[in-house]
């Protein structure tokens, strides 16, 4: 049997202001990576994410970032290592304390933002955040995005983890995702990402703009949600890979 | 065997800003109220008090307050009830995950600044901060200020505690401080404080200014850590108690 | 000739955050009330509403709040008397010289929020408040709640000022607002909250639910900003007025 | 005659936190660039540290940085350029009302930290901070490190500025400073720190490790506030140039 996992960032929304349509993604996904109060989110959110989150069965995950609120933790900030971890530490203890407080439990762990593109570069800073995560909980699974310095990390580690493509982006030979100014970058037609997505999943790799396999292990599928598209994405790839016989659950992580 | 725990606010420093000589109070102290990155301490701060706490066998607190840095958690806010306690859990929540990160382990909470007065003039509010904290741990030990609606909100709920008593500060007939502005309301000298000390708590009750006794269960001193003369203070508090035979270690809890 | 001016609050998003139709309003206000980035706004929001505002011919304002991001202002504070104005200097600062670097130029400030609140209680408050304004511009156009402690206070100071009254609010005969628990108290109905400016207006007197008129000077009508139908009623209140012949323009304020 | 501006870094305390001791730096600075509560300092700290200026007779000057409070803005942030600029042109602003408010005047800007880093590297992003400074108030003396892109960027904008030099760093050959890793890059002596300053000042040009002249425009000499030692320093500067009939006073600017 195939299976695969998907994933959504949430829990983005910060104090008056609200970002996404969580409880619609919630019905789809089979994972939350959930904001702990850093780049987005506060403490309300946070508990009201996970339990939309648990009410809809989906496995919860911890979504670190810089703390830069006004950057939404997209922008690239040089913070020393040990400074970085202890960052890193603080955001996934809020983050499992919280999912305990509530019943629930926080399985994975994903890097977002700029800290998940510089992670994704370099495998040493992959490897010191995925630490930091795992010195508050061994058993997290690791969310890393396919072929990068992420899955380098954590396959030294030997932590549990699970490899992750995107649903609405084209890639490049060497894994990166094709510029977004170029076009056919972004995938806008939910048939066409369903489609890709059963395609990648059967064939156990990554199929780039220019037909070329670079082969993986696919665990999670991550959509986006924070467009007005990005529901029917969602949707669109869950019914196409359940269309195929591939069980969309939530994932169980994988030892490297 | 008479014991008694003396604790100390700590980890307020914040960024490239000090605050208080942790480490030598660290010397003294028996229990260490952790500030929580809202009102006080960043990740790195959190960190390194943790660590420094654990070498010197002092024991962990959590010290939750209100979202307010400029303010340090002084200013009272009125914050919708579900918030705080979600504000309390993630707090709480981020103090455990660290401490276990690093091999130590929060032991007990206290409330911080105008939360922590706040509290102690509302039972209610009081005890739905304390389910909040427990609810991430229903291990921890509450420290309450001695003869407060804090110690009735702890007693209702049967949660472990320990009642807590100042060693700068006089008191008034119905428990309360005396007011800042009236004389003799801050004991600045070191040896009359500790005097103060054994006399109370061999007593098992607070003595106010005007000689009356309120008996309570006093388990904690608390030390402040903010003012030049603190750590002598702390120190002869530490060195009388001794010289009367009583205990002094790291509190175990209450069962009220 | 009748005049009146219509102000909203704008200017409220954050960082990746939207909040209200800010564009649309425009259409419709004469007068806008630009967060400060201590409960709402960045300084990129704030350069990007006050450029919006020019371009429609809407007069600018600074509206300075609590320093409460996630509470966006609206929880109650007990700020030091000097710490608020200073606050209150900050802000309204900022905003007169980003205007002024846009080749703007800021006409009047209004408080916001639980600040706004407080201040329409409590003259001293209020004139401490608009004093610091005034420090920082003594030309600034204040804009204040019709019957309250605010008008009070810009009547003592003998500055420029502005009368407010609500658009979509029932008032009690006191000239405070019905409670939102109560029936009535919300007008939901753009046609009503257009016919009932025009009585009031042409009244120069609030009218409250019971039918008694409390006579003052309604420089200004306010129009919410953060709901669907916020536009709707703008539009029906501008539109009204203009075909009873009042006048719809930027307030030039008012000699107390 | 020979006149040097002595400027340094203050307001940098926040909230609860004191950092450095203004007091007795103001006694001997002639320029002071203030904190504009974006990585350092909030409205009570600004407005303070202007009065505290205003009565040693000591320039105001504007210091904005980073918004990174816990990093200090020593943190290098890949920030929009747009968005950088808003960013400087809220700081400068909020601090020129600030003063106005006080009966003061911001004469001069300064960019902080790791944005001053960045911009003596990059003199496109220098042009853009003090375009964006400069829009708010065109009269600005915008304050920059001799020799080094930030130099370029004010000859080029035309615009008032002073070069500075540093009274306690050693400089290599290219203008830049020697690492602090190294042998006698840090100058600790106060009395060397002064002969060093009174040889510069006189020879119009900085002197490097090596003995190199580099001829550029001196009209400030920038001494740290954060050390024991720094006080001292400023004191020693001071005084060996005076005793060699160079005029201590605030900077009045240079047309590029």
């Amino acid at each position: 049997m195939t299976r695969v996992d998907i994933n959504a960032d949430m829990g983005e929304s910060f104090g008056p202001w609200n970002m996404g349509d969580d409880a619609s993604l919630l019905k789809t996904v089979t994972s939350a990576n959930i904001a702990c109060g850093s780049h987005a989110g506060d403490p309300d959110v946070m508990a009201a994410t996970m339990k939309l989150a648990m009410q809809n069965g989906v496995g919860i995950g911890a979504h670190p970032g810089f703390a830069d609120l006004q950057g939404f933790g997209r922008r690239r900030m040089t913070v020393p290592r040990a400074s970085l971890q202890n960052s890193v530490r603080f955001q996934v203890a809020a983050a499992i304390g919280m999912a305990k407080s509530l019943g629930g439990h926080v399985r994975h762990v994903k890097l977002h933002g700029a800290l998940g593109n510089m992670t994704s570069e370099d495998e040493s800073l992959a490897r010191d955040c995925y630490e930091a995560a795992l010195s508050v909980d061994p058993d997290l699974i690791v969310m890393v995005l396919c072929a990068t310095a992420q899955e380098a990390a954590v396959r030294d580690l030997g932590c549990a983890w699970a490899g992750e493509i995107f649903a609405d982006r084209a890639y490049n030979d060497d894994a990166t995702l094709v510029d977004r100014s170029k076009p056919g970058a972004v995938i806008h037609d939910a048939a066409e990402a369903g489609r890709r997505m059963v395609e990648m999943v059967q064939a156990g790799a990554i199929i780039t703009a220019s037909g070329k396999r670079i082969e993986t292990s696919i665990d999670t599928i991550c959509c986006h949600g924070d467009t007005p598209e990005a529901v029917e994405i969602a949707a669109s790839v869950r019914r196409t890979l359940e269309a195929e016989d591939i069980t969309v659950q939530t994932l169980e992580g994988r030892w490297g």
